[in-house]
């Protein structure tokens, strides 16, 4: 092979290895990003792999003879690709993991649909971040009212979902039970808690 | 410059236009899959862009005196990546568009939960495809039993689901009104039927 050839071949290597790595960066780039101790409101989530959604759910029981609720809210879960791809091959939330949490109200009454109920406008949003940058591993933030930044919720504002999801967790800290696609790789994977 | 380094340099260009030749085809390869006239099950579509999730959905109202439903299904709707990034651009979805949508089963009763629902198993799955092969342009697909592979529906069985599509859709021929971030893109870009 001659110097010519030998330098082609070297600088061909060279754009594959260039591209190949920056191809390799990229599934990192989706997990979360801080501004000091406050997470930037991740801006692409609609386009991350959806969990599932459920309507009017609620972990706390109706006092007796309240009335039904006025609205229904529906509540779809997301979460970062490169984590999601991770998860399916490992049944483990690598760190840099972000759930969100997306509320939106909904209707029954609109163009065709005569029963049944669709998603409208967004409500609220929460993320679920696993980091070890966190003195318990995961921290909860509210971005409420559609703000760009928000710092982890702490003190008697989290303690109760903390406390929730510690104990009630399908998969580490997520409720993996009320996502079919994430329990059926945990239970695959033998990573579900006792009891599920 | 040297022969050598010459040659190095065309080389890295030739390294980057291999992989940036890969990488622009790979939006392509999210679309449709035929095996003769069937649609292959798109094995992938739970990574695809969610739309949106409806919650015992009805376009038929039920009638006077029945008892309702003992069973009620979410419905979620998913698109190729490649399509929704045009969509947001554009307001029309490309050539070579899939809808899926996936019917899951729900619950109220499980875990923790109190109230409202969530989803359980998958209990059927449709896919809407835009593409210029078809006399009509768009085609509809059932995979119901978990099938691999589906022949276009045809006669009876598809035309009251056509004409509704043609009659009551927001966007072409797709419900764009109960996708909110379909919607709100279309409105956006001035592709909304007159009425929406």
């Amino acid at each position: 092979m001659n110097v010519a050839k030998t330098a082609a071949v070297l600088g061909l290597a060279y754009g594959m290895a260039f591209f190949v790595g920056v191809r390799a960066q990229q599934p990192a780039g989706d997990g979360p990003r801080y501004a000091g101790t406050a997470l930037v409101r991740p801006a692409e989530y609609r386009e991350w792999v959806f969990l599932s959604a459920g309507l009017g759910m609620n972990y706390n029981a109706p006092s007796p003879g309240a009335p039904p609720p006025t609205r229904q809210f529906f509540t779809n879960v997301f979460v970062n690709p490169s984590s999601h791809r991770s998860f399916m091959q490992t049944g483990k939330w690598p760190d840099k993991t972000m759930l969100v949490l997306e509320i939106r109200a909904s209707s029954g009454d609109g163009s065709i649909n005569k029963a049944g109920r669709f998603q409208t406008t967004v409500a609220g949003m929460e993320v679920h971040v696993k980091d070890a940058r966190f003195p318990d591993g995961w921290a909860f933030f509210s971005f409420a009212g559609g703000k760009d930044m928000a710092e982890p919720l702490s003190g008697e504002n989290v303690a109760p979902c903390v406390a929730c999801h510690v104990e009630h967790a399908a998969v580490e800290r997520t409720f993996g039970q009320f996502y079919p696609t994430i329990l059926d790789a945990a239970r695959r994977m033998g990573t579900l808690k006792p009891g599920f």
